[in-house]
């Protein structure tokens, strides 16, 4: 954490009102970090660690640690080689990481630059058939799963709004280009347009037999919140769940995700792999997600800061800091690798 | 809630005090808005939302969105065409407008300027043949309906006190001219000047009766914060409960309307429609109170703002923003219209 | 409570420092309001309150309101007048008076002043033999109970320590000259001065025999904030408890007195009745603790600081403020009376 | 706390940030505050408290009091004298000592300045002979009892490390001098720099029979917070056992050690004596601890900041301050000795 203060007066208030903000009152926002505070370990001692590890393998793929870097658009306001900068720094301390729909670097040269593994995240776009193309670019350049993100159809950010944020020159996103966009919204004055026409496009349950259809990917969905979502998402075939509230971007005073993890771990009862998101800012709170019933976290906003600051090299040092800070919590509760890691290492 | 620090400014110290006071210590003011900020809601994804609309009947009229303007007096305090610009606005973002007593504009005119359905508020005055008069003037001015307000026959509001306020020239009761004042309180020194002489007048149970027999207009209780009363009021045959703390300005330490409604819902059985004020600032406290069993909401200080600030149009954008609001929660909580919301959309 | 920052001008930083603080790190001072602050009214609407008033009767005493006022040491630190200004603005607003030991006015020239029944507060003096001849001297002067106080045997005051508080020149308990003091502590230096010196003459449970056998006034007993001490009370004869923590100025982490009434009442089931002091800063306070099973209370700092900035007539305005506050939440709450004021005033 | 202003200024911000200073946010030492804070206390009034005293007999040694100061390292950092100076204010005001292995001054000279019984505390060193030889030492030397510390293999203080703290010339850990340092860590780059280096020659529970085997003295654990390892102690073997979170320097959001201490008193059942630390800055404190299980307290940072404000003489007092609340708290709460202390001291 302590990047955030340098990497604001690096990026300027524009990016800083895209990446720091969240929805509305931004009452999920700090619920994401207050739930994390509030969850307290029980430490345990003398506990024999001799061969301790963090590894892990998900969908085939090992990793050495279960710190992933989540998708965010645009790493171009923050670093001019934008992703290029993330993933050789995420390949230095080998982080699994997931590039954005909205990445501002062609996906194929992202995919050259990276040694760990990768993964793509999905918007559904209104065009269908742009969308099919896009999931075929990431296939073949060599991404590893695909993660759907079904959270945010529509969003009101009031800070990133006051702000007045736009994208600056030369930073777009590329990987979009050429896509039909669509149509304009087509609401009388006490019409709303909201549902009739922002909404356009957007993913219903029935696209994910579609997306089955046109990759063999590991499909994930990313944002799910509520115990029936995930029992849905099981039996509409997915792959892998990923916890999350969109950092809290989308609906406003959302619970925290870690206050969601374990209701939906309950539910998913070890069926496929579940990842979350969402406020982890210290490696006791990774530990703590591990034992809410988590295969591996994403961070978001402690990597833009540390690429804002630092290129690469932050991108890493904050990965490092965080698994660092993982080992020391797993050694004061006893726990010698991820499979150790269980509910009894809450205090309650 | 943008609106608010605007209109501090435009309003002055005078207008201010009346309007944003509270009682008291102003705790059931903040309780208001902290039992919303308290409440969570549970996201849901990827429901279809094709054909989504938040339209409701009640008492025969149908309106597209369930937020009503609350009766509040004196619009001309803050906007010098006072109840006629209220009346313009609401009527542009068709939201119900129910007009105080106590407005500064003759209630026929506010009628002329309306192309939205309105209520009328009541105080009992201790004139009866006044009030009746007032009753069947709202009447035949079209009023669809009326609203007996019940939790304020005593008030203690310091900060009002305080900043010393009193109603400028050319600002008054102007539906109220010409009826016989209560007498002035008789009490000894030691005795009680609330007991004896305040509450003259003030309405009790046996004048829903009487309001019955001169009027056949629906009748609402507006203050019900009592699962009792809510009982009491159905035996005695009203239409419609409106559950409120009168915007934190009557009984303080009283708990937030949003706390009290569903234990009134929960007596009402779905007998009468309830309807609720005391705390909305945004779209995702509509979609809450209607979870918790509201057919409608009731805003207040956020409408006198935009009105002070932008006239009609601030009046209109108010609602339209909040509207717009509700819409993105309904969406990120699956709902597609106001029969879908339940108290399943409630985080428990 | 808006007399206390003109009171601390008048004051000055000698007599505030004495006046305001409590013990300790001041928590159960801060509790004692929290605990009001947390309670909240049930609202009731229409209720009848044609006859309503405030009266009681107590010790064959009849008062018009259950506002009394609390036994404060040394008035004259904050009024030239003292005890004398005090019962002057008591007698005018008809408040019940309980004159402390340490009054820094004969107890005789107080009760020649006042025209509302006075009780006498005692402390139990390590002599004994003029503790007697100081309750003579009470009943003989038309006292109407005894109030012995006994939760306060040793204090710590860091605060006042640290404010070097002492009294000023002719500012002195008059009432106690010509006692006998106790020795002085003769602790070895790894010895303890509280259990070898302080104590000395403490108040323990077989002294209350020894007062019943040299009075007949009703004796009460302040301080009780446990059930089973309340129990004992009773049992050693007693006619009343006063529920107090000493205004948060003795044993510091005690809970409110708000909070053990209740736990009080319920053991004392109306045997005899219980007043309670500490926190009491609303006529709303008032009626939260006749809901939870007092028959009155009494008021220490608000009067005080009345006295200190208006003399009589400041004592009389703060009253007459809480007794209005009192009559307009009864109103609120449906209660034409004291007897009708119960547990269901309270929301739970 | 008094002591806590002065000792800062006099300290400098480099021991400042030494021994202020928690793990990580310091939720671990907030929280340590914050409980005792919450915990609150039933008082009781007319104990009969003749004969009071609050003595306590530990491994067949007598204290006239239950406070003991926890072993803190480097002592000189604060004052010139370093232990010295500690152990002449302690045997004054007669407090158990806990000498830590990281003193500045040679145990021995510690030892012969002691009249009040000493602990010495033991840090397992990567040299198991050295380690033996330091046992040797402080039996032969008179300390009474050795305490393990197991809490803290690894840590994170991130404000130490912001601060740049390091040792100042002339102060360092003497009786450590000729000890075999542990290999340097041989982590590859992605390796774990904790699990491969840090943690060599971290005490595991088979270590408590070899301790066994080489000194005869008492062997308690300090740093339990686990009920399961508390078990386990027993089972192996160790005469004592102190709740301990180290002072908020070792796993954070960790629960307090108070919370922690009745569960952990519950397992073990009386069959060897609890001590606590953490947190304790007020005699009601004590008397909290033990009212939930511990025999005795100790304190770290005041008697520090006593030591640098006062030397000898700030030790003594910042002991005797708390042995004096403790016993007006006892007083209060009607305990006429520790025996007395028991569960219902506690408002719950």
């Amino acid at each position: 954490m302590d990047y955030e203060p340098h990497a604001r007066e690096r990026m300027g208030e524009n990016a800083w009102a895209y990446i720091s903000t969240g929805t509305a009152d931004e009452r999920t926002l700090r619920a994401n970090r207050e739930a994390f505070e509030r969850l307290r370990l029980q430490g345990r001692v003398m506990t024999d660690m001799s061969g301790a590890h963090t590894r892990l393998t998900l969908f085939g793929d090992s990793f050495e640690h279960p710190i992933f870097l989540a998708p965010v658009a645009f790493h171009r306001l923050v670093h001019p080689d934008g992703e290029l900068a993330t993933a050789f720094g995420a390949s230095a301390i080998r982080a699994g990481m997931v590039v954005s729909t909205s990445a501002s670097v062609p996906i194929e040269q992202i995919a050259r630059q990276a040694t760990s593994p990768l993964w793509f995240q999905l918007y559904l776009q209104y065009d269908r058939i742009f969308t099919q193309s896009l999931v075929t670019r990431a296939e073949q350049a060599g991404y590893r799963a695909l993660v759907l993100t079904v959270d945010a159809p529509v969003t009101l950010r009031n800070r990133e709004q006051r702000a007045g944020f736009g994208l600056p020159p030369g930073v777009e996103a590329v990987n979009l280009q050429g896509m039909i966009p669509p149509p304009p919204p087509r609401a009388e004055p006490h019409e709303s347009e909201v549902f009739r026409g922002l909404l356009a496009g957007a993913a219903t349950w029935k696209d994910i037999a579609w997306l089955r259809s046109i990759t063999r990917l590991p499909l994930l969905l990313k944002g799910i919140m509520s115990p029936a979502d995930a029992a849905r998402a099981i039996a509409e075939g997915v792959d892998g769940i990923i916890v999350s509230n969109h950092g809290g971007r989308a609906l406003d005073t959302a619970p925290a995700s870690i206050e969601a993890l374990p209701r939906i771990a309950e539910v998913v009862a070890g069926r496929v792999p579940i990842l979350m998101d969402g406020g982890i800012r210290r490696g006791s709170d990774v530990l703590k997600a591990l034992a809410l019933g988590a295969k591996a976290v994403l961070i978001g906003r402690p990597y833009i800061y540390g690429l804002a600051v630092g290129g690469p090299v932050g991108v890493a040092h904050v990965v490092k800091i965080l698994r660092t800070e993982l080992e020391i919590a797993m050694t004061l509760t006893g726990c010698a690798n991820l499979e150790a890691i269980d509910r009894s290492v809450i205090w309650e």
